[in-house]
């Protein structure tokens, strides 16, 4: 506490309301005295830093300027969105950050007025902002009023098809529209494609505007008004012919590039568009990812997320952790398979560390492919590479597999294309929230004719699950892994291919039989302990596959048991319903089996350390042990339905 | 038989390869024959027509001066693939197009090795052949070998961020890649957007290449060779900074525009490419949708989908039909809402006609929104606009719904915003065979916390559900419906909101109960009428909600009855499994009871007529009798599993 900035501005900010009062010159000390509060509130709670940092002096602006929350300022992703939240009525929460019952680390509807659509996903902001736009034009009503759309979007989530869509909407819509392009060079790893390039360029040679021109510059740089449409009609056509930046094309009008860190020259452009633009207009600001605080300037990744760190020297404090990450368990096993196969080859939409593939890059920098944020590219260039022969794998995170979905079926399923899906952060993952949790693959790919979809119930079952889907040829497979560290189980030298669609027995018992999809076997095992001490036995098995499902296992211990229990990390509709499907088809139910299937609850659950969303989810080996100890007791029949 | 089109050199025609005998002259003759044989094939078979005969040119100068199967021509969408199926060997078959047993409308890899990467949604085929074309560059094998990779897209795709995607990506990637932007000014509907009006710029004041100087002039628009690589870098900045076309901007040498159906153009450029081309390039060749067709061209959507058809007159020849499309009903609900409700604004994503919003757009222009193929962007759009307090209705086929699924679940379903999203076209939907086939809506939004997911039984119900979704305000609400004529059923002048989570007894029976989600409803009655003359009395139920579902009523069905079976025409994971979760829960089968759930089978299902293809999903009167019938015979194990 005692560490903590000198902030005399700040501590005047109730509201943005309040910096209508300051000069210029104030504001842009208050954009210091942000940068220091934004410091030491991630020193302390964690998260994400250098996106941040990169728009305080944006972040100022934009609230002196406009008026928040008529006005609706959509941060894209909403990482960077921690000065804002100090600035709008969240400073005395701030330290409560990314923490169960705290604040999100991303822009949250349900949170505060100030933030008018939440994201974490990339790419929405304009898509959202236009919405907006429309609905203040069309007469839509909320209690804070319908003023100015505007959009603040990185150059990495240009990347996305989805902005380009909405880009493409609103140069047609030609309403009245406020882009921001934060262009900072970075996404979370450096941005890649073709656009990233073209950005680059448009400032390469261009100095920044004059400081006392900009106002007047920025003026020059918006359509004239509106009576003038003729002369304008001639000059967009002149002008995005033969020279203007692919916004203009595009049909917005393009005012840039500005200094993003230039908190004169913001204010300038920012109060002239806001006091004359019509139709939809992009500014190009130009930001350091990390600005302003050493280390995180100095570092690869510009400060991206941070653990909580030591704000003199930038350290970061660490858990020490004996088992290694299950993205590590990937990627070295990828590595293995591909030291041994040059077919294979790999694609990361944007997320080379999380992925582990940074690590295969370094191996294979020929064989691994970032595409950027383009989910929905990234698979169907993998059906195209299974297509030509060679073994794809797509490592993406479940949730944003989602982006990908239409592809999955169309391209990859309904062909039967081998290619291989590693789906990271399945399942519930801990601070990042509901945004990021993988509650959904599970159901909507063990439906889709064809596939194979594994889980892995630890990082030895994961190394043999690559191997599994390195060596499967037939059709597309995709295997399942939580976030977070392993259990600490001894490591196989090399994965030896699963045979597809058979499960494994974990121990024999009697009464009850638990069969379990994924990681949550170390609770059942531990619920099993606890159950052993008063006498009950169940029976455990790894299902491994939910689909195909091992029919064999699934249907011996219907007949062996009284009663089954399926338990999954993923939603309703998925492991659970498949096997249900298989032993109502089966008759299993005709003349009773106790049957109940553990899934993720019908809730969105809100950041928290995982062990509580793990509670709250009632997965835990407290709820399996629960959960069993009602099944023996069927006269107990309120207790089945807590 | 007898009017079928004289065609002495396509009876030449037994594969590709025999292009290359042909001299120029001969190869714009077999053009005109190729389009009297694909107007002859459609008048026959019905099927899209107008697409077809825009590229008929194209599909002959390519394979004239490409070497396919080796080299790989994607057709985007596929719909256009008529003409190239009769060169590519399928011409004794073509006029089975579209009919069970025979050729798809669209390509499929399972048809032919011709059609390397299949389609029907739209903007996969950059993706794709940049994954062949990285297949062939790290030694990928296939029988038919790997050489160049092109892409045939239209205009109307490129307003689809995963072409944009997919540009980006070919543009860092620099391989060698072409891509034919075929560009009729249409889609399905005139292309609506930014970049289609750009599209039309750049050709707007140019006139097509002097004949003789294209091959010299394509020569001139071709990067020089690599060893020029730092001249070349320079001539790219400038070019792209100060005037090159947006393709340029994002990597690709651009040639054009060019005459599409200039067949001396098409093949000097073609040849140019071919023996030239590095790096990705982009051909923009100009074509006109129905092209030498009378009845095509005259018409408003160009031809582009036809019922069978005289040839002289283009006169469709269509059933009649007494009761109205789905489609319709629901856009004439909508537009009677809207009347009711300024706030009920619609959107679809480049299909006004097939969703029934070109009704709604005649009526309200300025309250509908066509977004191009952009479904990532249009449900977040309407996220916007609910955030803004107005009443969207998102207007997809269930299929198409998939390109948009990760902003269903982090855009409406994660912030709880009320967009209402109407599905068509769920569940089987004949001709246009599996890649159109609605099947996992249902699996894929019913485990989305807070949403409500409704199927209509009839067209009466749609009407209902329309007025139920505009009244509901609290959250994301869904109904599905299928393709096709309603049942004729009376019709209630204005819908009246159902109570959610609230389904309806159709028929008190005994024994078993039939709860169906849907309009497979209908056949569950024929199926009691035929079980009634046997003495079965089943009860009937229909849920209306798959989310919520009506506890209460399933319950009672569940102690009322013996056996109870689900139905709907979806795949498992939906309806069927969320009732099971239900029963399992409540303890429902501890004691027994007969549960099956009905669901359409694990396989995708090939174009046939509905009929058939019910009777392939076991989704009819029949198998539900005959269901219900083994169902009462419980030692007759050996039926259940039939």
């Amino acid at each position: 506490m005692t560490d903590r900035p000198q902030t005399p501005l700040l501590d005047r900010v109730q509201s943005p309301a309040d910096l209508k009062a300051f000069s210029d010159t104030e504001l842009e000390r208050l954009a210091h005295e942000l940068r220091a509060e934004t410091v030491s509130t991630v020193s302390e709670t964690g998260g994400h830093l250098g996106a941040g940092l990169g728009v305080v002096e944006m972040t100022v602006a934009l609230h002196a300027v406009f008026d928040a929350p008529r006005d609706k300022i959509i941060w894209d992703v909403g990482h960077q969105c921690y000065p804002h939240k100090i600035l709008t009525g969240r400073r005395d929460r701030i330290r409560t950050l990314r923490q169960k019952g705290g604040l999100s680390g991303f822009t949250k509807r349900a949170e505060s007025a100030y933030d008018p659509f939440g994201a974490a996903h990339s790419s929405t902001s304009i898509s959202a902002a236009l919405g907006f736009a429309v609905a203040r034009d069309l007469g839509g009503s909320v209690p804070e009023g319908l003023g100015d759309a505007i959009a603040v979007i990185g150059d990495g989530a240009l990347s996305a098809g989805m902005a380009y869509e909405a880009l493409n909407c609103a140069g047609h819509e030609k309403r009245r529209l406020i882009v921001i392009l934060n262009d900072n060079e970075m996404s979370i790893a450096p941005p890649v494609g073709a656009m990233s390039k073209y950005l680059s360029r448009l400032y390469a040679g261009a100095p920044f505007q004059e400081l006392k021109a900009v106002a007047k510059g920025a003026v020059r740089m918006l359509p004239p008004p509106l009576q003038e449409g003729a002369k304008r009609a001639k000059d967009i056509l002149k002008h995005t012919v033969v020279g203007g930046t692919l916004f203009q094309e595009l049909g917005f009008s393009y005012v840039g590039p500005i200094d993003g860190h230039d908190m004169e020259q913001l204010l300038a452009v920012l109060r002239t568009v806001k006091a004359r633009a019509h139709g939809p207009i992009l500014i190009h600001a130009i930001t350091r990812k990390g600005k302003g605080y050493g280390p995180a300037e100095d570092a690869a990744d510009r400060g991206h997320a941070r653990a909580k760190f030591d704000v003199l020297t930038g350290k970061q404090k660490k858990a020490a952790s004996n088992a290694p990450s299950y993205t590590k368990v990937f990627a070295q096993a990828l590595i293995r398979e591909a030291e041994a196969d040059p077919r294979i080859v790999a694609v990361t939409a944007a997320m080379p560390d999380g992925t582990g593939l940074d690590l295969f890059a370094e191996r294979f920098a020929n064989r691994c492919f970032d595409v950027g944020i383009a989910e929905q590219h990234g698979v169907t260039f993998c059906a195209g590479m299974a297509a030509g022969g060679l073994r794809p794998f797509c490592a993406l995170y479940s949730t944003f597999l989602q982006r990908g979905y239409d592809q999955v079926v169309h391209d990859v399923a309904i062909q039967g294309l081998p290619v291989r899906f590693a789906i990271d952060r399945a399942g519930l993952v801990g601070a990042d929230g509901a945004t990021h949790a993988g509650s959904f693959d599970v159901a909507y790919l063990a439906n889709l004719p064809g596939f194979v979809v594994m889980a892995a119930a630890d990082e030895a079952e994961l190394v043999h699950m690559v191997a599994t889907a390195a060596a499967h040829d037939s059709g597309p497979i995709a295997f399942r892994f939580p976030r977070g560290e392993g259990t600490g189980v001894d490591m196989p030298e090399r994965g030896v291919p699963l045979e597809i669609g058979r499960g494994r027995m974990i121990r024999e018992g009697a009464d009850v039989a638990i069969l379990s999809f994924g990681t949550r076997l170390q609770e059942v095992l531990k619920a099993c302990e606890a159950l052993e001490a008063q006498g009950i036995r169940p029976t455990v098995a790894d299902a491994r596959f939910a689909k195909p499902l091992d029919r064999e296992l699934i249907l011996r211990l219907a007949a062996d048991h009284a009663a089954l229990i399926t338990i999954e990390e993923g939603a309703v509709g998925g492991f659970g319903s498949h096997v249900a499907q298989l032993l109502a088809e089966e008759g299993a139910f005709d003349t009773g089996l106790k049957f109940r299937s553990m899934t993720l609850p019908d809730a969105f659950i809100d950041q928290a350390s995982p062990e509580d969303m793990y509670a709250a989810a009632g997965l835990t080996a407290a709820d399996i042990e629960a959960r069993v100890r009602a099944l023996l007791r069927p006269a107990d029949k309120a207790a089945l339905r807590a």
